[in-house]
C-alpha cells in the first residue's frame, strides 16, 4: 500500500520549480536517490522527503520537477546568510582561493562550476544578484551534490573585488587581452586571499567589475597564435583557471 | 511582405529535430545569425537558409527547433565520411593530438567538448557509436560554431586505441586510480600521435576501452588527499587534461 500524499502537497512541491515560490517559502527541491541521501547527511535541513517505493511511482511522477522522475525527492530549507548585504561584516579569511561569478545565466554552468569548486577546495563561491538562482532544480542536479559542500553567497561583485584588493589580495579575471595564465605570477591564496572572477556566458566580465579586477589573465589557445573558437564555455574557463592555481600549489608547494 | 514558406517545408525542418529524420535525409539544422553566417562560410553545404526579416517572425517561430527562436535558420547537408568503418583506411598522421569520446550522452557536453577541441587545435575528435548525435540541435548550438571547424568521426574506440598503440603512439584515459597529469611524462603529439579518451558521464571509460588504454591519468583534486566531489563533469575533465598537454607544449617547446 502506498502512503497518501495530498494534492496540496504535490502542488506545493511543483510550485518550487519557480524562483518566486522558492523565495516565498524559503525552500527548494532535490531529486535522485544519491542526492537525497547526501542531503540527509548535509548541513541543510530536510523538511520532508519521499521515496517512490513508499508513495508510489505515479505520485512521484506527479510531484517530480524532472523530465524523468527518480525514486527519491526531498524538500530542503534554504540556508541563512545566502545574500550578503554588507561585505564589511563578512569576514574573508586572510588566505584562501575564492570564486566570483559575474552574471552566470545557464543553470548547467552554475552547477558545473560548483562541482569544480568542490573538487578544487575553493573556500567560497560568490555570485552577482543577476546570476541564476542556485536553488533552481537544474542547478541543483548539475552540482551532483557539490551544493551541499560548497559555501555559496550572492553579493555585489564590484564591492567584493574592492574588498579583496583593499585587503592586499588579488582579484583575477580572464580577458582576451590578458596575460597568459602560464607566464603570470599568481597569488595562490596561501599568504593572502585570492579571487577569480568568471564572466557572463555571452558578454564576459561586466565593465564595472572589470574596472575593479587587479590582474587580467588569458587562457592561451593552441597553437598560441591561431584561435579557432572565439571563447571557451564559462565553466570550462573556470576549470582551466582554477586548475592552474592548484597545479602550481601542488607542484611547487614552497612557492608563495 | 514576407516570402511564403510552405507547410511541408516547415514540417520537414521540424522533423530534423529527430535523429531518424536527420539520418534519412542526411541534413541538419543550424540556428542563430552568427552560426548561420559561419555555416555559409564553412566547408558544409547550406541547402537552404531563412531569415525572419524575409519570412516573418511567425513563420520562423513555427520552423524553429529552439525554445526562443533566433532571426536566422539554415538547413545543412551532413558531411561525407562521418562514420569510419575501417580504421585501416583512415590515415592518422604520425603526429598530433586527438580526442576519443567513449559514450558521451549529454548534448551540452558534446558541444562544449568540440568547442574545447577547437580552442586547443585538436586534430580530430572520434566518438563511439553510442555517443549523442553530433547533429542534434542542442549539440550544434553548444558548439558555438566549433562544429564547422573541428574534424569529427564516429568509430570503434577499442580499435582506435589499438590503432594508436600499434602506431607507437599513446592512448590516454583519466581514471580515479591513474597517475597525476602533473607528474606523468606526456606524449604531446609532436613526434608521435597521442589520443586522449574521455568516458561516459555516469560510468566513465568502458571496460573494453579501458583495457586498450596505454596510460592511466588522474586529475588531482585540492588538497590532493581531500576530494569533495566524486568526479568532474566530462567536458571539464576534457578541458583540464587537454589544457595540460597544451601547457607543456607552450611552456616547454623543446620537450618531446
Amino acid at each position: 500500500m502506498s502512503l497518501p500524499v495530498s494534492n496540496n502537497e504535490i502542488r506545493f512541491i511543483k510550485s518550487l520549480e519557480r524562483k518566486k515560490s522558492r523565495d516565498e517559502h524559503g525552500m527548494f527541491v532535490v531529486e535522485g536517490a544519491k542526492l537525497v541521501d547526501e542531503a540527509l547527511h548535509s548541513r541543510f535541513e530536510v523538511v520532508r522527503h519521499y521515496r517512490s517505493e513508499d508513495i508510489g511511482t505515479d505520485t512521484m511522477e506527479r510531484m517530480s520537477l524532472l523530465a524523468s522522475p527518480s525514486p527519491a525527492l526531498a524538500v530542503l530549507r534554504k540556508p541563512e546568510g545566502l545574500e550578503i548585504k554588507d561585505l564589511a561584516f563578512f569576514s574573508i579569511p586572510r588566505n584562501g582561493l575564492f570564486l566570483a561569478l559575474d552574471g552566470i545565466r545557464d543553470p548547467g554552468n552554475l552547477g558545473t562550476i560548483l562541482r569544480i569548486a568542490d573538487w578544487y577546495g575553493i573556500d567560497s563561491v560568490f555570485a552577482s544578484p543577476d546570476t541564476v538562482d542556485v536553488f533552481n532544480p537544474k542547478v541543483v542536479q548539475a552540482t551532483m551534490g557539490a551544493i551541499f559542500r560548497v559555501d555559496f553567497h550572492y553579493c555585489d561583485i564590484v564591492r567584493l573585488c574592492r574588498f579583496f584588493s583593499l585587503s592586499g589580495g588579488n582579484a583575477y579575471g580572464t580577458f582576451l587581452d590578458g596575460e597568459s595564465i602560464y607566464s603570470k605570477e599568481l597569488n595562490l591564496g596561501k599568504d593572502n586571499c585570492s579571487l577569480i572572477v568568471i564572466g557572463n556566458e555571452a558578454n564576459g566580465i561586466s565593465k564595472e567589475v572589470a574596472a575593479n579586477v587587479t590582474d587580467r589573465l588569458f587562457i592561451p589557445p593552441f597553437p598560441e597564435d591561431e584561435r579557432g573558437s572565439e571563447s571557451l564555455n564559462a565553466a570550462v574557463a573556470t576549470a582551466i583557471t582554477v586548475a592552474e592555481f592548484r597545479r602550481r600549489a601542488l607542484t611547487h608547494p614552497t612557492d608563495r
